[in-house]
């Protein structure tokens, strides 16, 4: 027979252990958050009718479908995102689960993009929404998710930027973009300020808009609006604003009553601050949107973004359906927990390697492995009972951070010997319990 | 625009929030129990090449494969199982991962098959294997898993049937089967023995073995034996078959040597024993295999199978790469786990629910919450102040064991009414530490 070539899918992506590892560990942090808060686990499958999935895509989503006939010549896809699978849940078991309903979902999407650097065409999207109310109450829990997630992964110096999708509709109004057209596109490009600076995107601003430079202007310097200090005095600051019209009104009573909300809670307040130019690109949002950034890794951009929609079932049903959640960006919070040694990456997910010198000793080896697992400590045991070399180069491959040692002497007296491999301390022929406290000890 | 109707595509399956929370609960045990062991996790993509994963499926396999071409034109295919996907990582990453290597992995795989109650097209696997050595100490360690993961899930009466595949060849060849296809076609035919009954298998085996009855009453009794009591009498009792031929005598070896490492364990002796109608339908073991029934649920069949195979890549290279490995099944799990209520059913993850009857009280609810959530309770606030009614049939549909209500006495005493959703019982006006005793007391 004719070998093949082990090779993974162009554009896609293995996960070795060290990385798979730290992923696990996040995903499990995150998912005790999101129940703690009452959002619940749903799942729905990788493959859709290809139609409940095309017409709440954009053109370029539509190209990048994974589109097949499947075994009974239906039109199906690969879900692109895990929003549309949840928009047709909700269509079909609001009944069944309640509203408001909140879910979070963690699973792989995949779009058919041009391959490049550090995209892949399959990724893992991780969503948590609060579906069926209106109320601040949900856009308040969702922020504290998230400040909470970040705090359980080791990061506290962070900033959840807030702004409202009616502020910036009230500012464009305001600066002569009346049509809601415009003003997406307007607020495409502002989106864009961070990435190919102010020039640029005054030009665009003009080419595209035909914005003369006093709008150009007062659209920029409004949406840079940011609050520094205390929020009290910055919603002083901006109360002239309030008066311009309707939309910018509604939008500072929404941001002011989640303050009030927020402000009751032990939670940082140095860990939210409102920020005008927060755009989010998605269009389907329509209230409170956020984004979050570490303070001490701004560049790699938000970790964490979301916002309030109105219409997420707009597709299967009349009935409007709104809700706010928000997606936390797992790859680049991964990268983000490495740049900021917070990730321990190591290939093993046991603390301590039990080495043989002799078969015979196997028995005693698994007796000691069962004894320090009920004693919450994960180690495994060597398979073979080949060269001590062996074996410690495979320790030192995977990172464990103790090594075991049963030779002849151990196993007739019931000990072990034991090594730190950071430290490289080798202590001979202990008990089990002096072992158990050594490793605790770490 | 035209509504779609929200559908969930034929043969395939949502999981709403009671189910998903069990099966994530599940598979958050079982993934402690492999890593407290050293199994990591690794991830592959869901798809892949097609001829990555046509070479290693059976001729069915091959027919229910979603198989299509990618957006470079690329023949592409979803996996049908975890192992081939293992079996080209190793291929692809021995050196970096080093050997052995021990892995898990949960994840969803595609078969198109003809639909039909309780399948599905996409269904999860959770597979562990041990990678690179032929070490018994391997095969001690995956019963040791599975022994674990059913104990943590409360399981405690179940048995994992142990046999080799040497043993049923060496039976076969004894019985005057010698072909390794023929000795395929007898165990296939022999593992219908509880589905079909005894009759029908002997009808089979001679038509289409052309034995003759002596031959199949030979192989239907050796192998019905079971070991029944301790293993040094059961050894005993079978010693006259070693000299039957090599192979037989190989596999009472390798067991011997299996129950020789087992019995130096705490684990209880009465939960594994050996068995040798034990046949595994999958053609590629080669050692010892083992299938685990519940003793109070024997007929909803194995919830955890494996076994001992010698050659994992052989469709990507000729060297040998040999391992052991075993796979829980989920769904049956879950069923039987539901059956044994065991399942803590809820269609919430949190403990409790807050109530308000206004929403000037959000910030006083939220601030409890987040008190709560520090001594570990989940808990969350509902974000409407509507009737009371209204939430408490929510509470009711949802399954919290409490709900907390906050009135404007509450509220200006700071105090919480406190209702257990069980017993029906309503404490008014009780301070947030009264509450928590008696929440964390249930």
């Amino acid at each position: 027979m004719a070998l093949v070539t082990p090779r993974t899918l162009s554009g896609f992506k293995d996960r070795l252990p060290k990385e798979a590892l730290a992923k696990a560990h996040l995903l499990n942090k995150v998912s005790n958050v999101f129940m703690n808060f009452g959002f619940v686990p749903i799942e729905t499958p990788h493959l859709e009718y290809a139609d409940v999935l095309i017409k709440q895509g954009s053109d370029e989503i539509q190209k990048e479908l994974y589109r097949f006939k499947d075994h009974g010549g239906r039109d199906v896809a690969l879900r692109f995102d895990l929003t549309v699978p949840l928009a047709r849940f909700v269509s079909q078991y609001k009944n069944e689960v309640g509203l408001p309903f909140k879910r979070y979902a963690i699973g792989n999407v995949f779009r058919g993009e041009r391959a490049q650097r550090g995209r892949y065409r399959e990724f893992t999207q991780c969503d948590f929404d609060f579906i069926g109310s209106d109320s601040i109450s949900c856009d308040a829990e969702i922020l504290q998710v998230i400040y909470a997630s970040l705090m359980k992964l080791g990061i506290e110096e962070f900033t959840i930027w807030l702004n409202h999708r009616s502020i910036l509709n009230g500012i464009c109004e305001y600066c002569g973009i009346t049509q809601e057209k415009d003003i997406n596109v307007a607020l495409r490009i502002i989106d864009k300020l961070d990435k190919i600076g102010k020039e640029r995107v005054s030009e665009e601003l003009q080419k595209e808009l035909g914005l003369n430079n006093n709008q150009v202007e007062n659209l920029l310097e409004y949406t840079s609006i940011k609050q520094q200090g205390e929020s009290e005095s910055f919603f002083r600051q901006i109360s002239f604003m309030e008066e311009w019209n309707d939309s910018i009104k509604k939008g500072i009573e929404d941001l002011k009553m989640l303050y009030e909300v927020l402000s009751s809670l032990q939670m940082d307040r140095d860990t939210y601050r409102v920020n005008f130019s927060i755009a989010r690109g998605l269009g389907y949002y329509t209230g409170i949107v956020y984004e979050t950034t570490l303070n001490a890794l701004k560049s790699i951009g938000s970790v964490c973004s979301g916002g309030r929609y109105d219409n997420l079932t707009r597709t299967f049903s009349k009935e409007k359906m709104s809700g706010v959640g928000a997606s936390i960006g797992i790859d680049r919070l991964l990268a983000a927990l490495e740049e900021l040694e917070l990730l321990q990456k190591r290939a093993t997910s046991a603390r301590a390697l039990i080495v043989c010198m002799d078969r015979l000793y196997f028995g005693y080896a698994h007796l000691l492995a069962e004894s320090f697992r009920c004693s919450e400590i994960p180690i495994e045991v060597y398979p073979e009972a080949s060269k001590l070399k062996k074996q410690f180069t495979y320790a030192h491959l995977k990172g464990y951070e103790f090594v075991v040692v049963i030779g002849e002497n151990e196993f007739n007296t019931k000990t072990l010997t034991l090594k730190n491999m950071t430290s490289g301390v080798q202590i001979d022929s202990i008990s089990f319990l002096k072992a158990l406290a050594l490793i605790q000890e770490e």
